[in-house]
């Protein structure tokens, strides 16, 4: 089940629509061009989750698309109006804190287009939709991750703005081909390099890596994420472990880091809105760290982040 | 006013849909991810021009995204029952050989997407619209083009073929922020140039160059236009125009071509099928050619391009 609530200047708190039968035109330039920007966030118990992150992500994707959006209290009433008409078609058990945790989770898309051609208005929406099976199953299972070269060099987006980088555009088909391009090696997901050689994020997710001792064997807790810098979007969710892990007494640092420094790691995580913290069991076949230490770390680091949720 | 047809199994000659009201669901793919393909192409006098180009180029585009899409034969069908629907529902005039030529062609879209989530089943359709009266002036009155850095290295192609280059998506995002910034900069459309200094292709069209005399000053005639090698989309306007072209007494050529070749040419085009030939009267600011030179080549190619409509 999909609840859909447009942006409507007439709706103040949104305007419900049936997400079953059509809603947007063919000549929607969201459609026609992938000229659009999107969120994806979690809400547990009908509350959403790091909402200003987003919405402050989408407001820059916003800005960096020449895209005039409705300010953020009309996104959070339409959020509201959606979640409440969710949590109403929503199966009982889903409101009780004894069900299980994906039928508490529900996922919130925002998406922004630039509206039909020639109506210079843009298309604005949010959906709530349940949160699938399968990612549940990856922060369990873990990835088997292969690495594929984004075609970027890292030092790009301070130079070359209209390749948009850094912004969550609806242009995903180059992400979505790189994924499939995995399952058919039989990988689970993908973490995209530089041509300059540097690890950037995957494809819907961004990479994390944990060391718990020196190269001398000397203990210690340090995370790290690649530089912003090389063109990444900045994740919302790492962002709100870094914040959790630096108050526990975690080392922060952030890249340029190389496929060698991942291979070097004690554990690897690919970490996003929706599917959380996923470890990373290994990259183009090589193992990363063992099972224990990727069990251990996750479990503290999941903690953590759940303190943030 | 637009016309639109669906692909559709249960109507084999395609089912006529009224593009002004919504006919696409919110969780449809091709919105969600900018995941399908498309093909723009002109029709004169209710007949498309290189349909089998087209349609060709399409199918290279669904196999490089590892869409299905319906047989060739399926899209001529809905093809012809928009084209009917569209001359019936236009004015007077447009079916009338003395009518001009803006009036006598439209503009015909084919789409495919990977369809609504979870569907597995895409959705595909035709529009018939008229053609933007600003294409045609960018014929008259020629363009000022930037050249702006794609970001990606001539040789990508080839070893990452998840970067779908070749393949027409719906991903333009990037074109269109591209043809913006160009806008804002004072320019009418975008060159662009690989990480690695060579000319690629333009964000909706293929770059053409001609030069008539040789170093020497000894008169010749030769077309030059970039190597497929580099990743670009292999232009159907400009195949039609270097077949006409070699049968005329034209040499053909193949890039690899630097801005540099641009500058030292006497005269540059961008071409597309609904554009066709523009002749391009600066780059960066600075002129390409004469006024007279590119005018008497572009008539003479243009010539030649409508023996091939």
């Amino acid at each position: 089940m999909t609840t859909l609530v447009f942006l409507d200047p007439a709706h103040p708190a949104g305007r419900v629509a049936d997400a079953t039968v059509p809603n947007i035109l063919v000549t929607d330039q969201g459609l026609t061009r992938g000229d659009g920007i999107f969120e994806s966030m979690l809400a547990i118990d009908g509350e959403p989750r790091k909402i200003r992150a987003h919405l402050d992500r989408l407001a820059v994707s916003a800005s960096t698309m020449d895209l005039l959006i409705p300010d953020a209290g009309v996104w959070q009433a339409a959020i509201t109006t959606a979640l409440t008409a969710y949590a109403a078609g929503a199966p009982e058990d889903s409101a009780d804190h004894g069900a299980s945790n994906e039928s508490r989770q529900c996922v919130v898309r925002l998406i922004a287009t630039r509206g039909p051609e020639g109506a210079n208005s843009p298309t604005a929406w949010v959906t709530v939709s349940p949160v699938s099976a399968s990612l549940a199953a990856q922060r369990e299972k873990g990835l088997a991750v292969l690495l594929l070269e984004r075609g970027y060099d890292s030092d790009i987006a301070a130079r070359a703005p209209w390749l948009l980088m850094g912004a969550k555009t609806l242009s995903y088909a180059v992400n979505m081909a790189a994924l499939r391009h995995a399952h058919h090696q039989g990988a689970d997901d993908v973490i995209f390099t530089s041509g300059d050689g540097l690890v950037l994020e995957g494809p819907t997710s961004s990479v994390l890596l944990a060391h718990v001792s020196d190269d001398s064997g000397v203990p210690l807790k340090r995370l790290i994420t690649p530089h912003l810098d090389t063109g990444i979007l900045p994740g919302t969710t790492q962002g709100a472990l870094f914040a959790a892990a630096q108050e526990a007494g975690w080392e922060l640092g952030y890249g340029p880091l190389t496929p060698a420094d991942l291979l070097d790691a004690d554990a690897v995580w690919l970490i996003s809105s929706l599917r959380l913290l996923a470890p990373v069991t290994t990259i183009d076949g090589k193992e990363i760290g063992t099972a224990a230490i990727r069990a251990e770390l996750t479990a503290e680091l999941s903690a953590l982040l759940a303190t943030t949720l």
